[in-house]
């Protein structure tokens, strides 16, 4: 069914290879950012469709990708991840017609003003042009990501894992299909034909000005080499340090739902709370309960002095539990003094990602979300609605806690840059 | 007056020295962030007085700098570079006083919205953080970049040219004052205390998250060293390679004008043209008005075969001519066959800055401004508007040639990053 993986591997020339890769990529991204809103969603549709009728086609490459992985020794996590069946195959499918609803950010005035000489000057949103994206063994990102970029306007080089290889290609097939019946060029969305990893370190480069910007989809170690190696910009967050700030004034029964959603509801998400620190004010009557309720609920809680003594089965935490992303259905937690005491725990041991403070006391509240200096910061509700889709955005290319250009869900318009066009009536500078 | 400089220069550990000041401008940031504005505009009006009070004190130091400069065989226009006298230590103040007057970015509710969960959430502007400006010999840059610096909440590092460094040290004495009497930290406004040319290398490196973003301020090659060895982002631009083109449908007198002022305003700005494109439908009754005037005006022509014929003055242009940013009263010009062609020509050699369109026909302007992707793109107005002043900004740091975060000119507003801060009323994740 699918060419064998060996011409693909024996890429005599892969600097050569890559390069003309961007540069087609490149000029695709020419015709993209000019293309309708029609056409690109003909295009989502006509994936879409071509996912959906290529099922048995994904599902069979899968099956060899995952044949080969077992044999290599994979986890059975690893293995989760890497494996698709119809339902998994019908949610991509789903996932681009949900970006086909999205409005298209491209065009967009987002101000216009006139300025003393006559002269209207609008800001206008334009796409970055290409976009790398380095995803490891889910092939779903293809899907997503690709969907995101037309979207956006931009041509994406995607780079899976080599694991993944055969699941993408099928994937990546349907996503071509799309583009040629919709008229748009098939290097849109390229995928980088071989397994070869140095692949990756050429991306990375940035190709000579070939790559306008680099997303890392994947585990720590993956991003971190990412943000170290990477000679252009970078969408990109390492971590989810987050917290849940329980203060005197809170309900008790709002912090329960929260905390406990905030934890448990995924704890492997990078929405997921890490941390729950508790005002000493009224830790008398909230800390016992949201502790023993946390651990009733299976989840592990690693505290200070004052938190074990509210539970017997609390473990005692080290310093290392304050800067820990678990990613499990652990939790540290901390007595504090007051809303002053938890910004100061925040803003040394967080990851600016998403913090949560649970209060009913309004200036404290307002406090909060002023000085944690976080992507997202929220009163009374869970850290877990850090996604893209929950802020409305449609569907999301990663979270960024960095404060360059996007922060926070990365969706179709933090994937957009801006010009300024300004209209004229013959006006020279003094 | 000035404390001697061997004191600054006998940094016995550079790196140590850096990272305390990095670590001191952190503490600083984190205080500003939360800076009113009124209190960011005592300290503006502060600043100002202390500049003007100071005025004799700061053009003697300058005067220590170009005796030295002088005798180290320093050109003539470096020396106008950095030389002060009354007027130009007013137009210092008089900027800080413009600075003062622009509103408060930071704080600002960009957006806001209310998803259907009843959660609102806002996007909200911050700080940056930490910006880091390296500049060469003119010592108002530190004036100018402190007060952007400050006004958007951001604490700054300034490094300017060691031939400068006794200028730099009074002003920013001036400006350390106005941080005192308005109560905000002194390290809001650092200038790195040594003429140690090793410091630049390790601003550069990021001081290990130090420093959140790098602003170059000065030629070619200052800029290029950053961009290429900066481990942060950096708002730069490398050239001003700016194009007007005059189509076959522009009245004649507004391409005079706007073609005269574009060039010869001030050539040496980074919004000057450098190529003149002439639509050959029009190249009959156009191209020798054109040429003649700007010859006669005292600029240098360099044309293809079509442009010597249209004056006898034109000097033959090579492929290099295409490409190069002049900075002086010299032009390129070429005759192409339409707006396509001219979008194409731009594509192929502009630098993506600035580029100007003269024409009547509305169509045909739309086009260009779509399609030609430069951060700013003008109808029937001159390409010496690329200026944050002049975008009604108030003032700028620099103009930005990248996609990412800022495009064009960078004032306070794009100096700032944003924070969603969402409002629950107990809402967890499903």
């Amino acid at each position: 069914m699918n060419a064998p993986l060996k011409a693909f591997d024996e890429a005599s020339d892969l600097p050569s290879l890559m390069t003309e890769l961007a540069a087609g990529a490149r000029r695709a991204a020419r015709m993209l950012a000019l293309a309708s809103t029609e056409q690109k969603n003909a295009a989502l549709a006509a994936m879409a469709k071509a996912i959906r009728a290529s099922a048995k086609e994904i599902i069979a490459a899968n099956a060899e990708d995952v044949t080969e992985a077992r044999a290599n020794g994979a986890s059975a996590a690893f293995i989760d991840r890497l494996s698709l069946n119809d339902a998994r195959v019908e949610s991509m499918a789903a996932g681009i017609d949900v970006v086909r609803g999205i409005d298209d950010p491209v065009g967009v005035v987002s101000e216009t003003w006139t300025r003393p000489n006559g002269m209207r000057i609008e800001r206008v949103r334009v796409p970055l042009g290409v976009v790398a994206v380095i995803f490891e063994s889910r092939p779903n990102v293809l899907a997503d990501a690709g969907a995101l970029c037309l979207k956006s306007g931009n041509a994406v080089i995607l780079r899976g894992g080599s694991d993944s290889f055969r699941s993408c290609r099928a994937i990546h097939t349907c996503l071509v299909q799309g583009l040629r019946e919709a008229g748009l060029p098939e290097a849109s969305i390229t995928l980088v034909p071989t397994r070869d990893r140095a692949a990756v370190g050429l991306l990375l480069t940035g190709l000579s000005g070939g790559v306008d910007v680099i997303v890392p989809r994947g585990g720590k170690s993956l991003v971190a080499r990412v943000e170290a190696e990477a000679r252009v910009p970078v969408f990109a967050h390492l971590e989810g340090v987050n917290h849940v700030y329980v203060d005197r004034a809170a309900s008790l029964d709002m912090a329960k739902t929260i905390v406990l959603n905030a934890k448990m509801r995924r704890p492997g998400v990078c929405g997921a709370a890490e941390t729950l620190l508790v005002d000493k004010a009224a830790a008398a009557t909230q800390l016992k309960p949201l502790v023993t309720m946390l651990i009733d609920a299976g989840c592990e809680v690693r505290g200070d002095a004052d938190v074990q003594r509210a539970d017997a089965r609390v473990k005692p935490a080290t310093e290392e539990d304050w800067g820990t992303e678990y990613e499990d259905a652990i939790i540290a937690a901390k007595v504090v003094n007051g809303v002053d005491d938890a910004i100061a725990h925040i803003e040394k041991y967080g990851s600016h990602h998403t913090d949560a403070i649970v209060t009913e006391d309004e200036k404290v509240a307002e406090k909060f979300l002023n000085q944690v200096d976080s992507a997202i910061v929220l009163h009374n509700a869970s850290t877990q609605f850090a996604d893209g889709g929950e802020f409305g955005f449609g569907a999301e290319i990663g979270i960024a806690t960095g404060k360059f250009h996007a922060r926070g869900p990365v969706g179709v318009e933090q994937l957009t840059s801006f010009k300024y066009r300004v209209h004229g009536t013959g006006q020279t500078r003094p």
